[in-house]
């Protein structure tokens, strides 16, 4: 009698355990589904061929995450992005994210998106001259030598080259100066002031030699060229606008720069019908007074004026820990906020509560369309809540982050968690050229490698892409959407064949 | 006429501009503000003297984070520990929050809180004996030549001393075995692996020599002697409880181990009444099998009914990424939650979406009264919504992540993000004596300076002291807070007078 309760009781109790065990288990798996689900990407829904090319895809993300998480010596994404860089474009992912159609670049920089090579490249060209200073070079064309002071002496670039004795050494010095790509970066560039020094020297550096009209020119039609070979089929570019010269002794002012912009994209478009389009957001240095900062912006309204089409709103540029905080424009910057769109950089800082983490704020109430980096938004609880409520995105350059010493392993980056929230991020690469990264391809693979989520999937991939377009200035969306799909189809098509790494 | 009218809309224009400018200069300061009134501490009220205190502590804050911003190579806190830890102890900050009543230690394991220094002493005790082998060392104490294999020879440690000739140079070897300070940990730490190997080494050869009962309770004493000497007023610590033995050739087990404990404590607490106590948290190594888990399981409640007082909760440690995920255990765990507190250490990883990320969720689900690091949680918003929910106690050890690799830059610790939302969190240590921090006083100086707010001051202080004793197991809260706020009133006291600093 007492032994046949006893086993009831003990069945009994192994039933009652069993179902805890399984309400653990269900609520366990609950949580991991509707995180799962509430990640960027949860509201696309994949075809049947989009679900083959899914496999594919995360079948080689599995392969690298997985050897990473054994061997962490052995994952590429935690070291430094100049060890890194060339060695993952061999890997078949890269290859099939460069083919895959990314959308739009929406954060970028006029002069800094092609490479080290393709700027050594316009040193060969007639009228350059250079003068050699103790730490640096200056360029400047011109038909007789320069007027302008120089240290030494201003030489024809042609002759200092063949003169050198030694043509190969003398360009592997010359490029140098238009990379910030070394091979010690973690010695060398040991804080965020040490590496952004190296970084504006390089824009210092080719200014002179890209502000000659038909470089100028030239290199944006070279950069249209290199994103569409990329697979983004639109940009909106960020330029100060400097004054151009050409050899006959003109000098064109910031509006005419614009406009010289408008005619190249016009000349790129009739080359390339097939590619969408630019805009450009004037955006010029933000270490300045007031004052200037009122005329950036009567000369923000006289290009709105003149190239309405092209023209898609104001930002300010440089180093935010060391250039004026936006607060102190901010009555300009209200007063004109009816006029011009806003796409302003802010929060691009590790230092949490001073004035360049506040410029956060300012960008929020200035009413920006979009945020540049926003790196310290993870530390802003409400300002989370007032970009979803608002609809504001974030421009995350995740490599550009790394490189200027915001984050050494990208798997610290906030994009981890903004993409976890699916809050409205695009990705984007900011100078892509002066790390020698291509124009959004590893952007994107590391955003997917290395700081998204294992489980995150091509979801997350399209939803990027076509957050690029939604968050665009463009105005007819549906047409571009229809584009990308058409692309977007070819693509999966070439991923099921196994076409895509070739 | 028409200037009248032309100059009065000017003025009307000027006026709805100064509106919209003051409303936006309102809304940015609004937003400033509502986000300073929900950061950890918010709920703190400071009396007068407390106030003054303040505007002394945030003083000096201010000038190492604004000599910082300006000269970011010159801020200690961005540097590996390993090269400011000795230097910022001579800071006036840090002397104060040394001083400062910092509560209870939540979150540290017993036989790594003490300096190689000590520990070097501990090998001038009779009967220590020593194998060297090829990159290690053996101890151990025995009254004869050990029996167990020796690569080379066991010696008398004092033999070995004295016969190499050189005390001095001698004893500076040794004590590299127990520290993981070394001067290039940035060419030598290249990756979480390596310097957990490092890490897990100073366990293994520490192990035998703590094992000896004799040390091993007086290590603990001396434990809570030097948490009392940082101004800590509890503690709750983890141990593997290993087997100890003596010179008798007696072996005592777990249990017997945390009696011995206990033992201890009791002295302690006889010899230093103003001392508030200790708890135990059984933590074995998670790296085993179910059925190993199980055993411990019936080890943690054996020690539970014996010292019911003492005992205060189970844990699983070793590196997560490396050891069995908490789902392999889940059905054991499940089914004694009932009998025991949960404190697992979960989420100590930077793989979002592997296993060790995935601990996380297992922590919630199981019921853990506290989670351990936590690092992962900004990566899942579900499970900070179920921390906040359930009132979970996140235990954040910032130098333990920063030595052991898992962030580089505190500024870039989730601990800021955690801060921002009032999360429930404890500060903690982990293992200060294994990277040669004091036992609290680092944690608070990181936390305060490096990773909150430039913003957070005297309120954050003391609410994470607070936290520390309100999200500890022990009963009696009103009487452990009524003490506290007696040493808190003692120190406020000090540092209005300036008397902290000495
Ligand atoms: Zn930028
Ligand atoms: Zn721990």
């Amino acid at each position: 009698m007492w032994t046949t309760i006893l086993c009831l009781s003990i069945v009994l109790f192994s039933v009652v355990s069993q179902d805890v065990y399984n309400n653990v288990v269900k609520e366990r798996n609950d949580i991991l589904h509707r995180e799962l689900d509430m990640m960027l990407g949860n509201d696309i829904e994949l075809c049947d061929s989009e679900m083959k090319a899914n496999d594919i895809i995360m079948d080689l993300k599995r392969q690298e995450i997985e050897g990473g998480f054994l061997e962490p010596q052995a994952f590429n994404l935690s070291k430094h992005f100049f060890e890194y860089k060339d060695v993952v474009k061999e890997s078949q992912l890269f290859k099939l994210i460069q083919k895959m159609p990314k959308g739009a670049i929406l954060h970028a920089h006029d002069t800094g998106l092609l490479s080290p090579d393709y700027v050594l490249n316009v040193t060969y060209l007639p009228d350059l001259h250079v003068c050699f200073e103790e730490n640096d070079i200056r360029l400047l064309f011109s038909t007789n030598t320069p007027d302008e002071t120089c240290e030494t002496q201003w030489q024809l670039m042609k002759d200092a080259r063949y003169s050198s004795g030694n043509v190969e050494r003398f360009d592997s010095e010359l490029r140098k100066y238009f990379s910030i790509v070394i091979d010690n970066p973690s010695e060398v560039h040991t804080d965020v002031n040490s590496v952004w020094l190296k970084f504006q020297q390089y824009f210092i550096t080719t200014g002179a030699m890209f502000g000659y009209k038909p470089v100028w020119e030239q290199y944006f039609y070279d950069t249209l060229k290199a994103c569409r070979d990329d697979n983004v089929m639109y940009i909106e570019i960020r330029s100060v606008l400097p004054e151009l010269y050409d050899l006959d002794g003109n000098v064109y002012d910031s509006v005419e720069t614009a406009v010289s912009y408008k005619e190249t994209l016009d000349r790129f478009m009739s080359d390339y019908p097939d590619f969408y389009g630019a805009k450009l957001i004037y955006a010029p240095l933000r270490m300045v007074d007031a004052k200037t900062v009122k005329q950036y912006i009567e000369i923000a309204k006289e290009i709105k004026r003149k190239l309405p089409d092209f023209f898609a709103g104001f930002d300010l540029v440089g180093q935010e820990d060391k250039g004026s905080p936006t607060k102190d424009f901010l009555a300009e910057l209200v007063e004109a906020r009816w006029e011009l769109d806003y796409f302003f950089h802010a929060g691009e800082t590790n230092w949490y509560g001073t004035s360049s983490d506040e410029n956060l704020i300012d960008a929020i109430v200035l009413g920006s369309r979009r945020i540049g980096h926003a790196f310290a938004l993870t530390k802003h609880p409400l300002l989370i809540d007032e970009i979803v409520k608002r609809d504001i995105a974030i421009e995350v350059n995740v490599v550009s982050n790394a490189v200027l010493k915001l984050v050494e392993d990208v798997r610290n980056h906030p994009l981890a968690s903004f993409l976890a929230q699916d809050l409205p991020v695009v990705l984007s690469s900011d100078d892509p050229g002066v790390w020698e990264a291509e124009p959004l391809s590893h952007d994107f693979y590391v955003a997917f490698v290395g700081v998204a989520s294992k489980h995150a999937d091509l979801r997350m991939l399209k939803k990027l892409a076509l957050n690029s377009l939604y968050y665009s200035t463009i105005k007819d969306k549906d047409k571009i959407a229809h584009d990308f799909e058409i692309r977007w189809t070819k693509f999966i098509d070439s991923v099921v064949r196994g076409n895509v790494f070739y």
